[in-house]
């Protein structure tokens, strides 16, 4: 008896898109016997007809609107891999839920910006949205957070997901090179965004962590409290001072509940060279996961390329095949908690940078503000001269974001310190 | 309204029952609002009903025999934490299945030994069986492997799957210890089975081995045909010699298919020492896992313990509630492949380590036998003399254990060798 199929209609044909067909076409029986059910792609929609693609796609119905597509009578999962926040990929999306189609979406920008709406909207239809391959790429991390880990209260979620700021830093560290010179690079190799700020900016890593801190926490996806700082401003030499007392540099994003409520940070860290975060490479994922039963899980692997984002889709495509329905963020959209957002401002230790004139008594000025602020120091190296300053390390005991804050304005009165100093939030992981 | 509650009977209350009991009493209301649906405990067994307990078991029923458990009315998932793979868990998850109840286990002997069995047995009740603690405890690896990489072919998996083991290595390499002395701490910490070669004999990480190649190449369990080495040859000199090569010594397990049929290895093997796997101390355990889309995915986390081995029995408790249904080796137990085992032979370089004679030629004959066995050498280092002989390591380019048996076995014949040459795999990670 022949099982009722499984019918995609894809809205994107991009590196993704394609191969996602790709893996349909080349894996029938395999995902059929996993299955139980063939896995079909009925209709596609892309941009523009006549582009040279690299799968055949003659057996497939061509929609020139991905609404209409998502409205066909023979489509039951509507794989949204058009990208977009607003405009072609809601709309089309939205007409999905609204026909009864389930939905896999890549799309973190939309979802970071609409999941709880879009959420709501699903549930009331009685539908599903997945998006495994909106974070991080082919690790199965919403998979591994909603899922695997449903047994446990979340304390802290972490990761490095942006591949092309990892690249940069790790880049920049091997080859001595300044970040103005790396990015070029990377724009020119192709690895950024069209709107690079996306990349460098954080904002793409940022969207991906919302979502994650949504899971974990029952909270409302909320991007805009996400505190973000971008990659711009890390100098090859902190990179190399860094380096010099035990840690790496990452754009890290860490989401935690605390007393006063949600804090998502997606700002460049310091983290222990030997971590596994630390000693993560080039364009590489990795997320760390902590429950209060699990303890810390670490999940690495490719963030972003053809197959492994294709391979996320699929994983998503094949859990609906096989009847599996859970709430987009793990949790009913109705009983997601409104999110009370924190701050950043949980303790921790700081790296700073300052550049001293070599004037009698200046450290002990320097030490004197960062006591009165209530900031004590843990490690501290001077190194020589070079003119007129001299490069002076600290790394800090705990403390919070905003007594660095204050101790850092009081230093220019000292007269001591050139320029503006450095400081870093150092993350144990 | 309230929802049907999901009644759990959890027979067996060790560490992870206990484990389990206090999730379920701790997050009830989390769990409740996760999955959609209470979560209770209606029932518990244990050998000895007086023991201390660190939990109240007052509100749960109390059976003395696992089978009487397993049969109860008001129990809808078996939770076998017996251990053991005959006898009383066999009996009772087999009556359990009988009764109409979905079972969760951490059993991997059990499964190892008669998976094929219980998953058909269990797939014509229409019940199902879930085991993510069975298999590096709080690691969600059955989860990635099963649904998470569903759209991929795999390739290869490999892991570090006994803490012990990994315990002893590491702590061999930091204290510069003997591998007697280590065991017995680690036996004095209560690190090890009541039977060592459960651990150090690669049993216990084998059981897991044959149940992610199950999955992984949709074969039916072979645990026979899984190659099975212990770590108890493996000297402080050979973990230092790696070292100096650049190596870390594991207890690796390694599936693969090979046009030869599915090749199972528990065995001790070199691996890159700057590679997640090298870098792997102490008891946590890693999963690399390999498909043909999305590339390598590595997990790591804690392989054992109350906490972490209860998430994971949590989770696949979670998954019921939620209503997720899946065969138990993630392709339907009829369809799954009787395994063709390869004897582990696919192509590796290897290391060896030669005591040499001090005698005019030694190295040249060494050479010459390697080569005529068609093994050729990749990078070579001798030492200093000690006494009459002096060490001598080999990294061979890419060949087979046939090749290399084939070698040794002509080296004593050469008169310049002492002693039993060792050779290692080293696996390509």
């Amino acid at each position: 008896m022949r099982q009722t199929p499984v019918r995609l209609g894809i809205a994107g044909l991009g590196t993704v898109g394609i191969g996602v067909v790709k893996i349909v076409q080349r894996h029938a029986d395999l995902l059929a016997a996993r299955s139980g059910r063939p896995i079909e792609i009925t209709a596609v929609c892309a941009r523009d007809r006549s582009k040279n693609r690299d799968a055949d796609l003659s057996g497939y119905a061509w929609e020139e609107d991905a609404v209409a597509l998502a409205r066909r009578d023979d489509v039951d999962v509507f794989v949204e891999l058009m990208g977009g926040h607003e405009g072609a990929a809601k709309n089309a999306l939205e007409a999905a839920i609204a026909s009864g189609k389930d939905v896999v979406t890549a799309n973190k920008a939309l979802l970071a910006h609409h999941g709880q709406a879009l959420a709501l909207a699903a549930e009331e239809a009685g539908r599903v949205i997945r998006f495994e391959a909106a974070v991080a790429g082919g690790i199965p991390v919403i998979k591994t957070l909603t899922e695997g880990l449903a047994g446990n209260a979340l304390r802290r979620v972490m990761g490095v997901m942006n591949g092309s700021c990892n690249y940069i830093l790790t880049r920049m560290e091997s080859a001595g090179l300044s970040y103005e010179t790396v990015f070029e690079e990377a724009r020119a190799l192709g690895y950024l965004e069209a709107d690079p700020n996306l990349d460098v900016g954080g904002i793409d890593a940022a969207h991906k962590l919302s979502l994650l801190a949504s899971i974990a926490f029952g909270t409302q996806v909320s991007f805009d409290t996400v505190e973000l700082e971008g990659i711009g401003r890390i100098s090859i030499d902190d990179i190399r001072r860094a380096g010099d007392m035990g840690y790496k540099i990452k754009l890290l994003g860490v989401a935690q509940m605390t007393g006063r409520g949600l804090e998502q940070r997606m700002t460049p860290c310091l983290v222990p060279a030997e971590s596994p975060l630390g000693q993560l490479q080039g364009g590489t994922n990795m997320v760390v996961l902590e429950g209060d039963s699990v303890g810390q899980i670490v999940l690495r692997g490719a963030g972003a390329g053809e197959g492994p984002t294709a391979s996320a889709v699929m994983g998503d495509v094949m859990d609906i095949a096989r009847g599996t329905r859970l709430p987009t963020f793990g949790t009913p959209a109705t009983q997601l908690a409104a999110p009370t957002a924190a701050r950043a401002n949980a303790p921790a230790p700081f790296y700073l940078r300052l550049e001293l004139f070599d004037k009698p008594g200046a450290l002990a000025k320097v030490a004197t503000v960062l006591g009165d602020a209530g900031v004590s120091i843990s490690r501290m190296r001077q190194y020589g001269h070079e003119d007129t300053t001299a490069p002076v390390l600290i790394v800090t005991h705990k403390t919070t974001r905003d007594a660095i804050d204050h101790a850092i304005a009081r230093l220019p009165a000292t007269g001591v310190v050139d320029g503006d100093p450095v400081a870093i939030r150092i993350e144990e992981v």
